[in-house]
C-alpha cells in the first residue's frame, strides 16, 4: 500500500518524523509537505501561481525510507501534488493519506482553518481513506510518546473500516495520559478577541491573530471538547459534504 | 441594520460594486475585502504575519454610500477584522453578511475551497446571518443583470427566517436566464488532471492547478449542480459543523 503523509507544519516538524516512523510497517511511504508552516491554510490551494515540487534526495535521518517531496503550495496542493504529479491522476494508488502530527487541536471550530484536516477533505474528495492527527500543544518539541502507544492501532482500525466517500477522520489527542477514547461530533465553539493590535516602525496598526476560545455547550458529553478535558482520545468523522441536512 | 459585504476576489471586482448597490436599502453597508483576488482560499486565516485594516477614504463610484476597508488578510479574516476592529468583539452588532458576487461557482466541492464561502463560514461560526453568491462564470465582466433580479428577494426571504446557528448559505446562480429557485444538497463530484506543468526560465518544472470538474451524481435531481444545469438558483444551506453524523 502507498501512503501520504503530509502536514501544515513544514516538512522538517516532528510530527512528520514521527508519523513516518510509525507508517513504515503498514507500506511505502511518500511525504509530501508544504517548505514552511501553514497553519491556518484550511482547504486553501494555490491559483494563478506557479507551484513546484522537489524531491529532497538526502531527507535525513528517520526519512531515509520514505520518498520526500516538497512544495510551496498548501496542504490542499500537497494532495493536488500527490494524485497528479506522483501517481499519475490515479488516485486509487493512494491507498491511505495521514496528515499531522499537527502540533496543536483541531477539534471542534478548529476544523474549518485546520491545514492538516484541509489536506484530509481533499482525500476525501478522492475517496481515499483520510486521518488527521492533531496534539493539543503548540509546542515545536511537544512531547508524542503517549500519541505513538495508540496511532498504530486508531490507522489499523479505520482503514479495516469500509471508509464512506467522502469522510475522513479527525483524531486530537488530549495533552498528558491517555484515559480512553471516544467517538465525538464537532463541539460549537467559537473564537473571540482574536486581535492583537501592535504599531509597525512607521506607526500604523496591524494585526495578528490571537484569540480565547470559547466551548458553546461545555456540558454536552458527545463532543471532541469533552472527550479531549477527560483526557481521552478524540476521533470525529468528518464530511467534505457541508450540506446542512437537517435545514434542507 | 450593520450589514458587512466581503468577496475573494478583491474589492474593487464588478460583484461587490453590485453587491453594495442591492445592500443598500437594507441597512448601513460596511465593505471588508481582499486588497488583491484571493480565489481558493477557503477558510484560511492569516497566522504569525501582520494584517493591515485600511478605510478607503474615496473608494469610488458606487462605493459613496459604504464604509470601504482593505486588507491584505484572506476573507475570512475579514470577517475576523470586522468583528474584532469595527465592532469591539461584539458580533450582534452585524445583522448580516453578505459574501460575493463571486465570478465562478461555488456549488458542489468547490464550497471546500471558496474563500467566498469562507468567509460566510466565519460568519455562521458566530451566529452571524450570512449568504454567499456566486456566478457561474469566471468571466471579470460578467453580466449580473439576471442574478441581481433576484438578490433582495433571496436575502430577505432567507433574514426574515430564523437563521439556526452555525448554518450559512450558498447561493449559486446560472449563467443567462433563470427558470427557478430550487433548494439543494451539495452534490459529490471531484476535479480530476489538475495540473498544467510547464518549465520556467531556469528549466525547472512548475504547475499552475487548472482540472476537470467530474459530477459523480449527474442523475441525482437534489443536487446544486442539478438546479444549475436545469437552468435554476441554487440554494444549499451550508454547515460549519462538518461532523459526519450518518458515520457515528
Amino acid at each position: 500500500m502507498n501512503i501520504l503523509i503530509t502536514n501544515d507544519d513544514g516538512w522538517g516538524s516532528k510530527g512528520i518524523l514521527t508519523l513516518v516512523r510509525l507508517m513504515l510497517p503498514f507500506g511505502h511511504v511518500f511525504v509530501i509537505a508544504p517548505d514552511s508552516p501553514r497553519s491556518g491554510a484550511g482547504a486553501c490551494i494555490t491559483v494563478n501561481k506557479p507551484m513546484y515540487l522537489t524531491r529532497v534526495d538526502n531527507p535525513g535521518e528517520g526519512l531515509e525510507q520514505a520518498e520526500v517531496y516538497v512544495t510551496n503550495g498548501t496542504p490542499a496542493d500537497c494532495l493536488k501534488l500527490a494524485i497528479n504529479a506522483l501517481f499519475g491522476g490515479d488516485e486509487k494508488q493512494i491507498g491511505l493519506v495521514v496528515s499531522g502530527i499537527n502540533h496543536g487541536s483541531n477539534a471542534s471550530i478548529n476544523v474549518i482553518y485546520s491545514g492538516t484536516m484541509g489536506a484530509c477533505l481533499v482525500a476525501a474528495e478522492h475517496g481515499i481513506p483520510a486521518i488527521g492527527f492533531s496534539y493539543c500543544d503548540h509546542a515545536p518539541d511537544i512531547d508524542l510518546s503517549e500519541a505513538e502507544k495508540y496511532i498504530p492501532e486508531i490507522t489499523r482500525h479505520l482503514v479495516e473500516e469500509e471508509v464512506p466517500y467522502g469522510i475522513c477522520y479527525n483524531v486530537n489527542f488530549p495533552v498528558g495520559a491517555i484515559e480512553g477514547i471516544q467517538w465525538t461530533r464537532q463541539c460549537r465553539a467559537h473564537w473571540e478577541k482574536e486581535l492583537a493590535p501592535q504599531t509597525d516602525a512607521e506607526g500604523r496598526t496591524f494585526y495578528t491573530l490571537v484569540g480565547n476560545f470559547v466551548n458553546l455547550e461545555p456540558d454536552a458529553e458527545d463532543t471532541d471538547e469533552y472527550a479531549l478535558a477527560h483526557h481521552r482520545i478524540s476521533i470525529t468523522p468528518t464530511s467534505v459534504d457541508l450540506t446542512a441536512y437537517q435545514q434542507l
